[in-house]
């Protein structure tokens, strides 16, 4: 009797975070994917995440569409309400054995709600670790829902020990995302042009003489000041001159401010340097970001991914605040000053070391292992 | 400029838990109240609770119908979805300064979660406790999303300290339920009569010679045994052939099957001992129980209130586990013979000494003077 | 390649009306039945008609809870609005090749809505007829949205060619409610004991020397007279002293006044001559209403099988006016007085000779006839 | 007691074909506006409709997002159960004495219903007229569930008598959108730069020699061709080398499709001669569409206004199939060629005189008197 193990993918940044794993899911005699995709990863505007997923080669079991229309607070809100109320709705239909809920978007916490609500073992991919805006709280509370917890780092796992969560029910696997970095670091020549494969909108920018990557998202607790905190970036990175490849948002409270931000600049500034994508491959992204000469925004691939890469790294505002990091990685405030003058610091410093801090690369791996063998317990109690 | 506190009810005990400080809320003139009666409160089969709250001089700000018919573990969370998307909706409208939710009812997550992510901070009330069942990790995530938390005990703020909240946050209030608790013990004389203010249904039954009160939930992680569950129950006191008081449950997955046992367990054995009814004013109900030789069941008066007034309780089952409770207090399995025996001996025992525990009588008074004081930061960090 | 047939019930008394047609469409070599299961069919308070769907051999394609508690105006709104995004996402996993709803409960629209705007052909059952209440126009409505229209009567289709309808499209296949009424006719004898089959609750009841069967529901439009609606039939049957075997109505905004006066009613007045039944087969109720001496209430029932098999009935209030009927039916407003005496003339009156206005007992097999050779095009024009 | 006029808009379009009745509603002293604003008229990316609604000076009542991302059929189904669930509970705190609901886009059917179910007389604008596409069945569903007609053309009101709607209950007030064309009709001079005024995106095109204006839906029917029907049109528009004013499409099924298709379309071809805008206030539009040597595309203002004012029109595919036109509309298919040559032909015929089909210009006041003195009676019946 194989374990269904159901996973829930609801954006982009997500598939990247749990691709490796998926793959050893599926190699793993013992266990069987059911595999749910929902949200902004089946929405065209921000990237038809589920069509890398397909062509990848897996089946999708289910599709849910969560998203009320609006980004703003409220809608993100009733949009958890609706992806809730239909997650209860395929967990009814697919009967899983567990549910495996990855990392700390708002939405995440309808997949721990519905699982737990309907008593089935919820699996927490990423929790434990410590950033800024509301994914911090969100992190915790599905860590506090959660009957097992996969964690990236030693720290990450002492935290929900810390929180008082069973250490039977705490592994730390590393961060499956590690695991393609790992194999672009094996082979990193970059091996297509990305205007080619991907098209994307804006200038034809020439990637020889190095370039800069560009992921910036809006932060939820400042969702008004989405507009101004691309425009800041998007200066800062016009002023260097230097060939940009900028990476759409996710979608969000403050999506369409950053968005029209974007397109506004693009309109006045007519920007010669700077080429705009949406969805990528995570592992084409990653060789990308290997070869750029830093990596620019506030995503969490800076920290994570660029941290064992060695990438120089720029990272921006809030949104991974207090999130462990290695030395490749500098924070500055939304100014365009502050920006700029931190991305030509990095210019000069060039790579770091390799980094181990999120993983070495066999994360996938051992979340199956553990997803094939841990005791599935719905009961749990605070550990002391 | 009044601080707007905007308190949500889902449920008649949680009424009774937050009563006091309603009160002394309306009467703080740095505070504004907004009532929202939500839930199993708005519905006549689990005994109109918003009648109650009506008649005791509360205006209701908003009315949100959230509860899916079904009674199982899917419309559960289907309905934990809708309120979450109601609630977004109500608090778009009533633009508080603070939401306070209460307690670990499934429903109280989507409170939660709807201010949470429409950026107003969060009141709990009554987190930190640790107890059996869904209601545990309920309490912990809502606690991991709060900002402020005013707890019963020393040992609940404790409990949260170590789960990472800023003890700054941390309040040991008491318990509001124990302030009526207090008003009972102060006049404990039963001045009217529960069959002729609250009708019922069943035998007629003479209080004056010693009475039990039973007041028994389904457990949601055990829901297809709330039939057998109660039968247990309903046969033990049934034998005793003392007059019992039976409290009809709360709307939860399994109720439906509760109250098809007593329904049933009426038609067959006609039980001339047993008068069954649903809602009663808190003070009410505590005269009662106070008055009565045994509380028998799993609520968590028992284990609060029954603790305060030295009341002898049977504790049945795992729907308390864990929580902090009185020497007043025995716990048996869900097993005729064991609750029957268990009876017996709190017969023998008679009253215990009172205990403050869950709070000294002023709960409600400090809970509003930390609502119109404390510092209102939505944005938080993890505390080590 | 077999047509997909959807048909969705989501209401005791539609079973009753579709049943032989769902038999007939299982034996037809060129149909595959899709059987989903809704709103208070499946609701133990209302009588779990999923049971008996089960029991009588049919298979549950999907369950649909959809009834927001309350029992109000906006609930039945709130309530039609989640069975639309609920069926949405059925009729999406089982793509029909049409979908079937049966008559005019206020959640029968959400079916249609849901195939309509999903471009699915809409099979509208007993659509044409004209009564009162809501009911008219919201079988009107779906009329308009309706690919085919199998109709019960010659007058229903000949108003439906009257509001644009295309007469091609147009079927009069008589109703399946009739053809259970035939087999009733054909052995006609009471074969079973209601109170030892179905239980049900209130005084045992001597049948052998004559009985009245009630039925009554509360009417949308004047849904806060429920109560009082309730009690003038529950005093004008209980003066006659004759036996009477009560049904419950069917869930909808007034239905919990109506239960709460027959739960008073019984309280206080202790009926010697009253059972209260939910649910039963449609086959035994029409048994029993077919051996009884009148039925009373506001129910189609009285109005279509009572005048195929000859009953006498009398009809109270304005749920069914307009409707087509036999000389059978009186009619009398919600007034004990009324009530009263129109039974008495029924009485005195006796049985009357069959008529088949609403069909001759093939209706079921004509139903599965055109589902098979119609012409599916989802594209309609208005004709003139 | 002014009576409460609840006016829900949930489209641009919409609010073009009600805003001189808004006006009049306001002006009247026995009516008071309630303007609830809802899906895409709320959306930045269709044109933020509400923007242009506040800016002419109306407030908003209430605002509700609907609109469930994904614009496929299920979603527009979900969307639609949300409107309902939303809208009933907007109803339920504004208490009108009456709601408007305006044409037949897919989710005025939720307004409809909501305001039935709640017993609300229900006033339908546009009823009665023909067109294609699933719009035909929703405004003729409306009809049926509505209390009020205020219907454009003598035709549609003979066609609302025919369905059996009360001759009482039905005026022809003419359109308000004609109200608008006519005080155009009465300036037509352009006193405004479109590109300066509402900036879009697109090469600068010189407006003095003459230009197209295209506005251009998908059809929800038909929504898998949505990219290719745009392409027809854009590669015929482009064909012509004349100056093209292009209009963004209402979000739909299928306005993903086209959106791409106009992006692909801009990226490839680099149009030199079309300029592409989102939303425009009713009356610069109407001037822009006036001062035009023909309008192209799908959408009713073709139909509608244009008949008017005598503009030229091509009417391409099935959306308007079987609507009321003047001699000024030409209709083609979705093909390059057929569209190229039609527009040739109206370049030749040049203006046509103004037809009054539609209206006279006093649409709007005729309705706020009608909604000032007509019965509001909710009960309705089916009238031969």
């Amino acid at each position: 009797m194989k374990r269904k193990v159901c996973v829930v993918i609801t954006a982009r940044p997500s598939y990247s975070r749990i691709k490796t794993a998926l793959v050893a899911i599926q190699n793993n005699p013992e266990l069987e994917l059911q595999l749910v995709v929902a949200g902004s990863a089946l929405l065209d505007r921000y990237g038809n995440a589920v069509n890398v997923i397909e062509s990848d080669g897996f089946d999708i079991t289910a599709r849910v569409y969560m998203i009320l229309e609006g980004e703003n607070l409220v809608t993100s809100a009733k949009s958890t309400g609706i992806a809730l109320s239909e997650l209860a709705g395929v967990f009814d239909n697919l009967r899983p054995d567990m549910v495996v809920t990855i990392a700390d978007r708002y939405e995440t916490l309808a997949t721990a709600t519905a699982a737990s609500y309907m008593n089935i073992p919820l699996v927490h991919i990423q929790g434990g670790e410590v950033s800024g805006s509301i994914d911090d709280r969100v992190r915790h509370a599905i860590s506090k829902l959660a009957n097992l917890h996969l964690v990236s780092t030693e720290g990450a796992g002492e935290r929900l020990r810390q929180m008082g969560e069973d250490p039977a029910t705490i592994h730390v696997t590393g961060c499956p995302s590690i695991d393609i970095a790992a194999e672009v670091r094996a082979r990193p020549q970059l091996d297509f042009d990305p205007m080619e494969r991907y098209v994307g909108v804006g200038s034809e920018v020439d990637l020889s003489a190095g370039y800069l990557v560009v992921l910036q998202h809006p932060v939820t607790t400042e969702y008004q000041d989405a507009r101004t905190q691309a425009l800041a970036t998007l200066h800062a990175v016009h002023d260097l001159r230097l060939p940009v490849l900028w990476f759409w948002p996710n979608v969000d409270a403050g999506s369409d401010g950053m968005s029209k931000a974007i397109r506004a600049f693009r309109e006045t500034v007519k920007p010669a340097t700077i080429h705009f994508f949406k969805n990528m491959r995570p592992a084409d992204f990653l060789r990308l970001a290997y070869g750029s000469r830093a990596v620019v925004g506030n995503s969490s691939v800076g920290i994570r991914e660029c941290t064992y890469l060695g990438v120089p790294v720029v990272d921006i505002g809030s949104r991974q605040r207090g999130r462990e990091r290695g030395a490749n990685v500098v924070n500055v405030g939304h100014d365009e000053k502050q920006i700029r003058s931190a991305i030509e610091q990095q210019l000069k410093n060039g790579r770091y070391p390799i980094n181990q801090l999120y993983g070495d690369g066999h994360g996938g791996e051992r979340i199956a292992e553990v997803l094939a063998k841990a005791p599935l317990i719905f009961d749990k109690t605070f550990t002391y």
